[in-house]
């Protein structure tokens, strides 16, 4: 668990004491490859810490799943109106690959939240997530799908992208997965010559 | 100023020596149709009400503008990740109508921040921003161009839509200008049928 801890010294400082409330708010959880961690409808009721692993979030419309984004450890995650509202999610989440993750209640976060550090912890935390969202959107709206692609190989780790299917690539970027082989060929054929 | 006053009660109660308070931090401007309030790589000084009026905010890529979003009035509005930590923003605002707004420099926004009514306002307020970015998320990774154009004109008021110019329409839609008229024409035949 000292993983939990190093990611949340990045943000702010925190006590011995501190840090052993926050510990006992978390419990250790093992995830299958594939397995879901939320499903859309589902009242998210647990926010997490992904030790190790690789998740996707990805929406279901009518019978095909277009991936949203992916998270990558470490890394906090839930899905965040779900979870703050105690409402349906619009959202799936999956593990890509066996994952360790630590889960705490929405009643034991609230605890949390009397705590200072965990509060500058959230603050900052959300923050980094609002950036990452304004990222998205603005690659959504002014990239093309081959600019995105190659973004992401400039910006992910290559053993990451590697254990992405290229399905679920496909859809993140919103193309057919035939279109996805083409850009990767045009790329390759590109920095070959 | 009594619509900004409004505005705050939607979302918290606050006495009247808190909105006197309030009050004082915020001082009126006209803005004329089609002026800049922010250009890409200023640094947003300021957080606003916008009182009544019409804005977009768009990216300005390789010469042409993209529409990232709407704010109609009464709404709140700045470059938030700008504003925040005073860093250059990505993102041109712009009045797409003469409007009335209020505005606040960062020193006194942090000033309000010692009122627990301002803090609670501003907190509530980043949830329903934050419920809008996933909605447009999830609408620019779900629905076609026709389905996010329907959407609009099932959701935006009419008087509204019709102030917005069409080539800005489209870059929102992320389509052809033509593509637009193309969409509004079936749309209207689909009705009439």
């Amino acid at each position: 668990m000292e993983a939990l801890r190093s990611f949340i010294k990045n943000y702010t400082g925190l006590s011995n004491h501190e840090w052993a409330t926050i510990q006992q708010s978390f419990v250790r959880k093992e995830i299958a490859k594939n397995e879901l961690i939320l499903e859309e409808g589902q009242i998210c009721r647990s926010f997490y810490f992904l030790e190790s692993g690789l998740l996707r979030y990805f929406y279901h419309i009518d019978g095909e799943d277009l991936t949203k984004i992916f998270t990558i450890a470490p890394f906090c995650f839930t899905s965040r109106i779900s979870f703050r509202n105690q409402s349906p999610a619009k959202e799936n989440i999956q593990a890509l690959e066996n994952s360790i993750v630590w889960q705490t209640s929405y009643k034991q976060y609230r605890e949390l939240e009397k705590l200072a550090c965990w509060n500058r912890f959230i603050h900052k935390l959300l923050n980094v997530i609002d950036e990452f969202a304004e990222q998205e959107m603005r690659q959504l709206k002014t990239l093309t799908q081959e600019e995105r692609y190659r973004w992401l190989t400039d910006n992910y780790p290559a053993n990451v992208l590697q254990k992405i299917p290229q399905k679920h690539l496909a859809t993140y970027l919103g193309i057919a997965p035939q279109s996805l082989c083409r850009i990767k060929n045009n790329l390759y054929k590109n920095n070959r010559s």
